[in-house]
């Protein structure tokens, strides 16, 4: 029997928001959470010890990028990702399905599984429900995914019923693969269904139904606007069991997980954070802010006063302004640790909101003071990383 | 009285090695010390804590850069790097002169000062021995330097003897404007002479009885082989006086700090570890390694066995090389961290070796099992450097 457990301590009276502990073989981990994203076996410029001492619980890595480089039996023969990358707390592993989209090349789909370029040197590589099952047992997360299709926006309603009936059909074999690999392994399903209230409902209570452990839900925050996101949010949840993690896959900013907390959510994990944090978009009670900008030259308090995270407690926002504008390396550390925090922070205020059922009025309070990215800023953001992902190829 | 003090513990028998302690008011530097650079107020890539746990005691931060970048005045209504930058200990500024030469546009020379174009936006600037300390001043560093003319190498002996003429009044003026903006500070004298013997001994004389506590030696590591830097400072040490601490400005690797040690060098500082190890050379106790290597591919051990920093305790050369294959930043810490625990765990080494008078076989030792980087390397990393200097024009 896997070492895996989730315990509901609070619902919300009012919303779909939970409070819980799930259990892991390297730890437990308190919901809501937000997991840092350590694409190839690194969270962008942090180590190990600071995301403990920014909050985090749980970590994710992707199965695309690390097949590829430096290759899942290289990380096994030292023993998995854990000791690899000296994290010793819990680790969720994608399945690959969502980079072979949006980075791999000259895709050929099939029952079978899915042929592709690696994006990194042109080589040809295969993924089907049971290899993924291999590669991720190679790595040795503690929750694993299966592989999946994730439909593009928009989708034709046909595509996107074959798309997410494929999926289940994957996801069957998966689960059987998985017991070949290693079994005490957490395979969480995933709900598809592209942007189709009916197909929604019929993929959460086909793969809710399935002895998966927890369920993640892929295919959101794909391009669409943030309204349909939680639309499609909201046919899903309702068919979940009750008693299972819901992790939504890809989001997000601090917005998204207060109002995903309220849909029901109890996991998220994004780029996001660290990625702004790069391009100086730091994180504060009333919104994000620019350190770049030349209001914070001389500026002599922390990016945030009553911040606890390691850059606010020691460093002045004049600092960490001249660290980023003159490029040095320690800004990129100093700014994702705190958007970290911030996020982190956040999932545990919302759970102790949760837990005091108090949640709605945390929401609306959080939201009418925090002032996310403009449209404009965001689709600049969105445009950028498009330029730097085709110029990867 | 500022709180500046020169003890020394022991004399090698048969060298002019020694091992002392220096008092600064941010406190006690064993000697011989290396000291990192951290030229725009961070050692890049490397927090403060960071440094203290690699062995730092104290750390170096360039005047030409501050200056440009945020501005000093900045800096002192911060009350100085100190609290600017988190670094708690003993710090030493340099006077910018150094830069001028070497990054600067445009300068015009005069018994005045120097006037030089900013290699960042070509605004013009000034610099005096008296605007220097004022500087230096407001950066607030324990150790200050003066104004100095760095003679190119080759010079001629009359370009030579000119320089070096005009930086010893330029000293003397450093001497009296000290007093009058920060006369805590402790100001080291440089000595000058560019690569002839008799102006090496005669700089060496004239600001080695001047009232400076401490003295640095500049004009050497400028291009020329490294025997005659070696030559030069056979010159020098015996006319100094043997009560104050020796800077050798600009210099180097470990090779460099092993053999400098015995012709009478306290202390230490160069980028060069720093900078060799973001290019993925990492020192061992047999030599530089390059960490891109494919022969670290599978590597289950460390950089360095029985190495003790925290690179090595925590992470495999197989990871470390991971990190700089896909150019993740955590690398430029891990690699950094070595190397500066490398130079300061050497110069602790040596400082043992000294306190038992055995630094020649220490010296013999190390010297026969440590492959320096080969000229070929060293070449095409100085003409990258020039490169990258020129590009930030």
């Amino acid at each position: 029997m896997p070492e895996f457990s989730f315990t509901i301590e609070a619902e919300c009276s009012t919303s779909w928001a939970r409070a819980g502990t799930i259990q892991t073989p390297h730890g437990e981990i308190p919901t809501p959470i937000f997991m840092p994203v350590g694409t190839q076996a690194t969270v962008k410029s942090v180590s190990p010890e600071e995301l403990k001492a920014a909050g985090a619980k749980i970590i994710l890595a992707n199965t695309y990028h690390l097949m590829l480089r430096p290759g899942s039996p290289l990380i096994d023969s030292f023993g998995g990702l854990h000791p690899f990358m000296h994290w010793d707390g819990p680790m969720l592993t994608d399945s690959g399905g969502f980079q072979v989209w949006s980075l791999g090349h000259l895709r050929k789909l099939s029952e079978d599984g899915v042929v592709f370029k690696s994006h990194l040197d042109g080589s040809t590589h295969t993924l089907t429900p049971e290899r993924v099952m291999q590669i991720e047992a190679e790595l040795g997360a503690d929750i694993v995914l299966p592989l999946d299709i994730c439909a593009p926006y928009p989708s034709t309603p046909r595509d996107a019923k074959e798309a997410m009936e494929r999926t289940h059909r994957w996801e069957e074999r998966a689960l059987r693969a998985k017991e070949r690999y290693r079994p005490e392994q957490t395979l969480f399903g995933i709900v598809q269904g592209a942007f189709e209230s009916d197909l929604r409902r019929e993929s959460a209570r086909i793969i809710g139904n399935m002895p998966f452990p927890g369920l993640s839900i892929g295919g959101l925050s794909v391009g669409e606007p943030k309204e349909m996101l939680w639309e499609m949010l909201s046919y899903v949840t309702p068919e979940l069991p009750r008693n299972k993690p819901r992790h939504l896959l890809g989001v997000g900013s601090p917005e998204d997980l207060v109002i995903g907390v309220g849909l029901g959510v109890d996991m998220f994990d994004c780029v996001l954070p660290t990625r702004v944090a790069r391009h100086g978009g730091l994180f504060t009670q009333s919104g994000r802010v620019n350190i770049k900008a030349s209001r914070f030259r001389s500026q002599r308090g922390p990016v945030e006063e009553d911040c606890t995270c390691y850059t606010c407690r020691n460093y002045s926002a004049a600092y960490v302004h001249h660290l980023i504008r003159t490029e040095e390396q320690l800004y990129y550390r100093l700014g994702s640790i705190h958007n970290l925090h911030f996020m982190l922070h956040l999932a545990d205020q919302l759970r102790t909101a949760i837990l005091a059922d108090r949640y709605p009025a945390f929401r609306d309070d959080f939201l009418a003071r925090y002032v996310p990215a403009s449209e404009r800023i965001r689709e600049e953001q969105r445009n950028k990383w498009k330029i730097a992902m085709s110029r990867q190829v």
